[in-house]
């Protein structure tokens, strides 16, 4: 019989009467004989609870006990969500990070699973238990350790894959992967189906129904992920490898991040390492570069234009003025207010035009594209964030994806 | 270097505040190279916290899951402390149940601690770091188990006797045991010092300082016990094995239990286990009996009189009730508004005519004794509630414990 593990996210078990709904979908699963494997976050906003308690003990906070602090909020979760379940006839046991076996590398704060000692889930879905598991935590050696950001959701697909499971349906506060932020676009329309490639995209690019992470490692074992909603029956999106025999879509989705500041660092001294000394400086100080442009001006110039988070410009600017003397640059341009929007689809490969399609549409909308950045199965274009919506929608039109499902 | 175990409680680290003032303690007491192992509960009130969300999630819980639960308050604490010992520039490392090896029993909810594995205990304090230990819990081969009442105090003595420790050392809210509750009994004198069979009466007779069973494993593997408060830098009082060469107090202290019934079944017909019967009955129904007297008062019949708390008097009466067609009585009474006063001292063996000074005291202060109850080191009297001030002083003074240090 087929295992199917269920992933339920801060917001599915942010109350106790959630948690309780929570166990009357795994109840109704497991109903019919399927085998149910449960992975489950800290309860809504735990986590930010806790982090707010060590903030008031220490400013500076030491990576191991931070672990352990927070691996308690998962915890919390596994001993109510198995409770819930066995109240209501369901035979369930929980199981800590270390309890399921889910070994990890040596870092805190941040470890990536190394391996996973299915043997305790196997012998409790051999025994008619459901494994209720923590996500987000694992153990090295005897040490807690967290796996960081998407962290529940990576223990779920790795989990999935550890026991060859059918699939990992991930539950959260949307009922699936649409084609378009709704909100935005009316007509946007939500896929059945999405492969790993166009998921990563989209996900990277500020849909933030699955972590990147989980999806990369779906991807690494062949997991056939679904995001569904924990809130409705909704049939939700498939997350899985497409073959060329089902037909790649040429745009699958359009993906917006907003508040997007471009910094423009005009006149640059070229050498052999300007770019690596600029953007090692930003990495070091964690400022996350997206969008990089580099024009050649004149002999012996360049401009580099990047975009950063809004939040992000200033810090930015202070650390391109610091490498004055490395870069000689003449002057340095900020500009606010502007949005990435970006298409993506794995049949762009094989379409050509894609792109200048997309431009047609921003410049129909009325927009000037300030920059653009293209990867195999994506085109991103930067243009001013009053138009956002008329180009979104233009867009989505050009390439019809209100049809899409 | 002496090792000497510190154990905190949860009103001394229920705020990062009163963390930082622990640590702050810790930090002062490591400064002469002491080594130190700490032991702390759960925050406040936190374990409350998690057994309200229980009940709203399973009106029936699972004990195997309630100690997964509350597991969490322990761990939360020993990051907490860790991280401020940490930020302090003390080298410390956090240790779950699980991680220090406390192996208990295969119980949930009042397990018993088996045994202690205390290598990386050790192994820590070779190192120059300070272990932070989770009271109240332990493990069961790869299940985790608490200890239940006295939980975090038992943890603290049994890691004291498995590293040998000098001392163990218990903060709490108040700065020692007296010879009476200094809200009733003004001149009520700290003690310095009391042997363990002595705290074990006063334990269990509602000086709620230190749990019994703590008590009781100090005494079984000689564990010198310090009672202090984490709030103020007095003393405190030690509890030790106390010899005759130390001259053996006759009387220690008062102790006082209020709000006490006294239920009467007038007129039992006598068999083989009337008696067994009737109080079998009363513990399967969790109702904690205290007192008991029985008298013959004609051939064939007698009478039980017991005290239960107040709360318990109509459950207890209910019982007695259930059980008419075995016992055969003629009537059942029931008297509130009751107190126990007792005199605790090891003395008292050795000095005849002790129990009668108590009652003259009780008498001299216009009280009724309702129902009396000695052992070796204690005489207990049951008196209406509306005398216990004056008769707490009474004997107090009769005794003369004002003088006792």
């Amino acid at each position: 019989m087929a295992v199917i593990v269920q992933k339920y996210g801060g917001t599915s078990v942010g109350t106790a009467e959630r948690i309780g709904a929570v166990a009357d979908r795994i109840a109704a699963t497991v109903q019919d004989g399927t085998r149910c494997v449960i992975v489950v976050s800290a309860m809504g906003h735990s986590t930010d609870r806790l982090v707010n308690l060590a903030n008031e003990i220490a400013p500076v906070r030491s990576q191991r006990e931070m672990d352990v602090l927070l691996a308690t909020g998962e915890q919390v979760s596994i001993a109510l969500v198995a409770m819930a379940l066995l109240a209501r006839g369901v035979h369930a046991q929980s199981l800590t990070g270390w309890q399921a076996g889910i070994n990890t590398e040596a870092v805190h704060g941040a470890a990536r699973i190394e391996s996973i000692d299915q043997r305790r889930i196997e012998q409790l879905l051999d025994n008619g238990i459901i494994p209720v598991i923590a996500g987000f935590q694992g153990i090295h050696g005897t040490d807690v350790t967290t796996l960081g950001r998407g962290g529940s959701d990576t223990t779920a697909v790795a989990v999935a894959a550890s026991i060859h499971a059918q699939s990992c349906e991930i539950y959260t506060d949307v009922d699936g992967v649409y084609t378009a932020d709704p909100r935005i676009v009316a007509k946007a329309s939500k896929l059945s189906a999405i492969s790993y490639e166009e998921m990563l995209e989209l996900a990277t690019l500020g849909s933030q129904v699955l972590h990147p992470r989980a999806v990369e490692t779906a991807k690494q074992h062949g997991v056939q992920l679904v995001v569904r909603s924990s809130f409705s029956e909704a049939e939700g999106t498939v997350i899985k490898e497409m073959g060329s025999m089902e037909g790649m879509r040429m745009v699958t989705g359009v993906a917006v991040e907003k508040e997007v500041a471009r910094i423009a660092v005009l006149g640059i001294q070229i050498s052999k390492h300007h770019l690596s000394a600029m953007f090692q400086a930003l990495a070091q100080e964690q400022v996350n570069v997206d969008v990089i442009v580099q024009s050649v001006v004149k002999t012996g110039e360049v401009d580099v234009s990047f975009t950063v988070a809004e939040a992000d410009a200033t810090h930015a600017i202070r650390m391109c003025e610091s490498l004055q003397s490395v870069l000689g640059y003449r002057e340095i341009l900020q500009e606010l207010g502007l949005s990435k929007v970006s298409i993506v689809g794995a049949g762009m490969i094989t379409n050509p035009g894609v792109a200048a399609q997309m431009f047609a549409a921003i410049e129909a909308a009325g927009a000037e594209i300030k920059m653009v950045s293209t990867s195999e199965i994506k085109v991103s274009c930067v243009i001013p964030s009053r138009f956002l919506s008329e180009v979104v929608n233009q867009v989505h039109q050009t390439f019809a994806l209100d049809a899409l499902e």
